[in-house]
């Protein structure tokens, strides 16, 4: 049978300061690093295995997929990153922390942009501080400026049906480390939650959130490891 | 043009306490991590940046290289693993101290295994503390029972020319994070080293060898990055 396991990457030092991060490339924290070692360590000691793993451009993602397979003794499976897999891009928050940009624009505006499911924010100017069209990593990809909810669903779907389903269908145990919001796109789309929903539903730092599937890939339960 | 830098990984546990290794799955030492993070350091000073990474299955490489990478900001390239990059397999040696060899087979035959071109050690017994046959990484893969330093080219050349010489051909800048035995089959081979030569060159850990290429992947230059 078929093996899902999602886990949001740990702790950011944004996350930390409550700042809007996105696509920028911010770090894991030593506590970020202490979640994602120990993820791994539970998953090892309930006996799970994977034969696959994705992940997204970021490093807080990667790093944090890195430190859960070293845990596993598995740092040798095939991992794939792409950048669909990234977090939601915040446009012109980016950067900003979330106490100064309700100072500026209103609490209530910034509450539109965090919770709804298909406003985006203003895009990110170019040229700006934390502008990545000239970033390497992103050279030939069109890039968005910002993102709703909706959008990140958009990018993140596609990559889901023509990369990870097909593994998923001949019985690979896959594992996925990414973002709260690309991880809301499969957590929507797996466990059907409304476009209303699906904005407020929390995942945790470094927990990893299991998904038993029948060969359809129909989820048939999905839990925190650490509750079972 | 292409680039090529090749990386034997950071000193390992079993590095340090002087036994045979090969493709038992050591860890780095502190001091392994931190030559790690040192290289990617000087390669980001000197300005190197690279399309892909390859790697062996094995920890203590896929580490150093995650460490590099890392110190480069370029966790997010794509990285291929194959065990065709592993250590060269040390048979019926494997986990042995190397006084301990000498103390038991005499010195003679111990520098016959470690230097000659074509003598390997006996092979492994199945079920002995370091016998990998029943490792899931290993599956479905004709493991070798031991290997001498002609065997261990005979496996790392034809996947350096079907999965690595492709892309230096189109250009891409490649660094290969490796071991001992796996890079001199590759050192052999680009600088045209002798049999008898070849057993003796040794390759520090965690210094970056810089390959200077031509766009038919002749070696115009070969060179420590450290000496430059």
């Amino acid at each position: 049978m078929p093996q899902l396991v999602l886990i949001r990457h740990g702790q950011s030092a944004w996350n930390l300061e409550n700042r809007f991060t996105g696509w920028w490339d911010v770090d894991v924290t030593e506590q970020g690093v202490a979640e994602a070692r120990a993820a791994g360590e539970l998953l090892k000691a309930k006996g799970f295995d994977f034969d696959l793993g994705f992940t997204s451009f970021q490093t807080r993602a990667i790093k944090t997929l890195n430190l859960v397979l070293e845990a596993m003794d598995s740092l040798w499976i095939p991992v794939t990153k792409d950048w669909r897999l990234n977090e939601r891009h915040y446009g012109g928050l980016t950067g900003l922390n979330k106490a100064e940009t309700v100072a500026k624009v209103g609490e209530e505006q910034v509450k539109i942009w965090r919770r709804s499911f298909d406003i985006p924010p203003p895009p990110i100017e170019a040229g700006t501080a934390f502008d990545l069209s000239k970033d390497r990593r992103y050279a030939g990809i069109a890039i968005p400026g910002t993102e709703s909810l909706k959008d990140t669903i958009a990018r993140v779907l596609p990559y889901w049906n023509s990369a990870i389903v097909p593994e998923l269908k001949v019985g690979k145990r896959v594992v996925i480390s990414a973002h709260g919001n690309s991880l809301r796109a499969l957590v929507k789309h797996l466990s059907g939650i409304s476009d209303e929903e699906i904005p407020t539903l929390e995942i945790p730092t470094g927990q990893p959130l299991v998904y038993e599937l029948d060969a359809e890939l129909n989820a048939t339960d999905r839990y925190y490891l650490k509750d079972r």
